[in-house]
């Protein structure tokens, strides 16, 4: 094969898995799509006892057929990509690594190691769902204002912490003594974030005229104050951009703050952006 | 009877039947509105043990006298519409006739198949509740802003699905081995949309300190995420269309801001595009 | 006593116990607002056997006081109060007298009835409390945008009964054979909305996986549809009042549609107001 | 030492303890915060009993370190300042002081006291963390907004109040009699709040028919009403500060639209109010 005819295949194949412009392409992406879900499927139904008793050689089939597509289409991006090292090294390629990695250690240590600890690391296959990210842009402008409210969001979350830790320590004190849901402050902590964040389990739950009258308190809380992150995300999401201030400074007096639509400098009266006198 | 007398018969029955307008047309209306109500609390009572031991038989006459009433009026409708067929294959012309089919079939069926089955068909009956939202205008608003929001409500969703089988697989590997509740993955995932989305039956939780740590997180991320539907939901609301920017500039005032529908510039009075002087 | 005089004393009571802009006035409602929280916070108390098997006696005597302040608060209303009856058929007027009848009631029916259903008829006193929010101006803003967003909330309402009935009744035929809590409709209607509201008792929970699916997914439609009132009410109270449509018409050709900045007409040039061309 | 030495020396710990402007100061405040963090880390697992159990004599030592240096910490903050009764009298002052006082009053009442109330008073420790809000500086725009609304977030949870107290007596009477859960209005109240605010533990639930009905209702009812606090802070967030509209009108140009600062016109350079033409 000469180096043109190489270079041909390298591009060809480059088109067919990195872009999804062309038909084989897009039948790619699709084709990827379907195998990703499947191997998920495979690794969420392989955990249930019923099913892998009865089913499981086939799962093991099933794994192994996944483990070498997903390992040809890894080398196949490496051998396409004119930069294999950046690919290796970025976001997708280490996820692309760690979905085939599992499956083969598993092969070398499976004797000696339990089966167990062998099938904890194999899921570490479900990050092949993430691929599928990728083929969603709409994602973007959620996430975008999700980043630009996320110092906000951090000193909500941070305030709720300070919350959890003050209520538990209190319910601890007040419930701990008769109470054996309430043996440490962690524990409580746990309780106070179960109950301010409404999710509310019951497996740990007041017993005290006292502990109860706090937690409804928390209850309330916690029901009002939800509607800060929901307040600061609304905010982001109707008004995406920052107020764009006008830099302009007036020659004349040196002045800014001018609006958009200002020719005259509206402290002293003369044309903002040199010019002469009116 | 005469064929102009049989299409006047027709035309009075669309009249009351598929409008709303005549007294006639709303009388008819609200009785079917009733009907439609009291046949579905009658299929839920019918479902109560204690209450189907006792009345039993009015409940089996209850049941063909609405029957019979709803076939009436989908035979009415059939005859007084000028298309059928359209009518026969649109949204509601199959829900109507889904909402009388399950007690034909259980007639013939009846001897030889065990009841509960019957009953099991009788069920889609609770369809003919569809009927009462074609009374309600002011849907169109709501499902519009959330039609609108969809695709991002999608993504959002999408990005649930992958926290839910990432926290799922996760605390399969934490509590799998100590807790049986946590006994395969796709419980391991339901209990993580459990806390997530805070609903915390508390049939499933985590007892290690670990696995307490984690749903103590996935709640608080529930706690903010939810911020997110709400404020996409909000924005479509506050912001239905997109704000149309016109970018016209009047010729004579150099003025902009005018309306899509402007000819002459609302500043000035004179022709927005050109023109002459005054 | 004079006619005069007596016209006085009706204006002086009526000024204290209807008003709160004297200093006597404004004591009385202070004091009358202190008397509804103690009178309220007994009724709650004498609830609790532990207590009311101590201190019987005590809230007798409580209750008593009670009710005699408020039944002269009621004659002195009744008579200072120019138009008595239409005193007495009001909303306060009315629930004054519900808030003082059950202690008499309880006085001829004691010996013949029992307790239990006495201390039924005395809860009403409840009803005194509602009094307090008349001490609160800034309550007139959220009713009134929760008014106005009402029937949206409604058509919302509508829609999420019609989603629990469905989810209902298909839980019913998914898990009522298998799972005891699923023993008729009305109670798979009742987890549905349990479960769709994020509460999550627990008390009834799915068994089978395909139910557990269910639930998930009626979890996580809870989990986004929670959006639409949160938007709906916020859109209200982000806008309050409708867009003030200009109703402005141009005297030359009669269009109407202009800004509330325009001058001139802006379909054909001429001043909006009358007056002569430019 | 001389006075001038000294002066400088309060000058120079001032610096380093007060501000985070210099290297020192900055290094100080992150190890103060790291310290912070790790005392509360220790008041925390301390309280575990089966840490303490092994880890006891570490977390005596852990204590009494913590104490030392802040206490070393709160006697350079009283030297360096110029008003030490101002600081020691103020928010954060307090807060320091109540941070190790603690530790210091468990050795006098050691002996003769039980131990669990001397951990009690410990407890207070936990205040330490308040010191942490200090380090930032968003959350001002978040309380800002909250203290705004705080009136009509109040009013809201009035009228939470009022509605937990109704529902809390109506479901005493409907399942009073015939489930023990319900035995007092008190804990009937307590059973409202659960509901309402969607946090549903599951400790206590109605069993008769009616009494899923009104728990129903009441979940539906705090579905919707948490739209309330959230359109609420969510309008707080977005239009920060009350639209100020300038009513000045150009007297050359007749334009308005100035800022309040404005002077000059900004559309035709002349001045707003009167004046001479240029």
């Amino acid at each position: 094969m000469s180096v043109e005819s190489r270079n041909r295949l390298r591009y060809k194949i480059h088109e067919i898995i990195f872009e999804a412009d062309t038909p084989a392409g897009k039948f790619f992406d699709v084709a990827l799509l379907i195998f990703i879900i499947g191997s998920v499927l495979a690794a969420l139904l392989e955990s249930v006892p019923s099913i892998i008793a009865r089913y499981s050689n086939m799962f093991y089939y099933f794994e192994w057929a996944f483990t070498i597509f997903f390992t040809i289409e890894y080398i196949l991006r490496l051998y396409s990509t004119l930069k294999p090292l950046k690919y290796a090294t970025s976001f997708y390629g280490i996820i692309d690594l760690l979905a085939i990695l599992p499956t083969y250690i598993s092969v070398f240590f499976a004797g000696t190691q339990s089966l167990i600890v062998i099938r904890a690391i194999r899921l570490l296959r479900i990050f092949r769902i993430f691929k599928m990210v990728t083929f969603v842009s709409e994602a973007e402008y959620i996430t975008k204002a999700l980043f630009k409210s996320s110092r906000k969001i951090l000193v909500f979350l941070f305030a709720i912490l300070m919350i959890v830790v003050i209520v538990g320590s209190v319910m601890y004190l007040v419930e701990g003594g008769v109470n054996p849901d309430f043996d440490s402050i962690p524990r409580s902590i746990y309780w106070a974030i179960v109950t301010l964040t409404t999710v509310g389990y019951g497996d740990i739950s007041p017993n005290t005229s006292f502990g109860q009258f706090i937690a409804a308190f928390v209850m309330i809380l916690g029901y009002a104050v939800i509607a800060v992150p929901t307040g600061i995300v609304t905010n982001e999401l109707i008004n995406p951009k920052d107020i764009p201030t006008n830099t302009q400074v007036c020659m004349h007096c040196s002045r800014s703050g001018h609006d958009d639509d200002a020719t005259f400098c509206k402290y002293c009266g003369n044309l903002i952006n040199g010019g002469l006198d009116t």
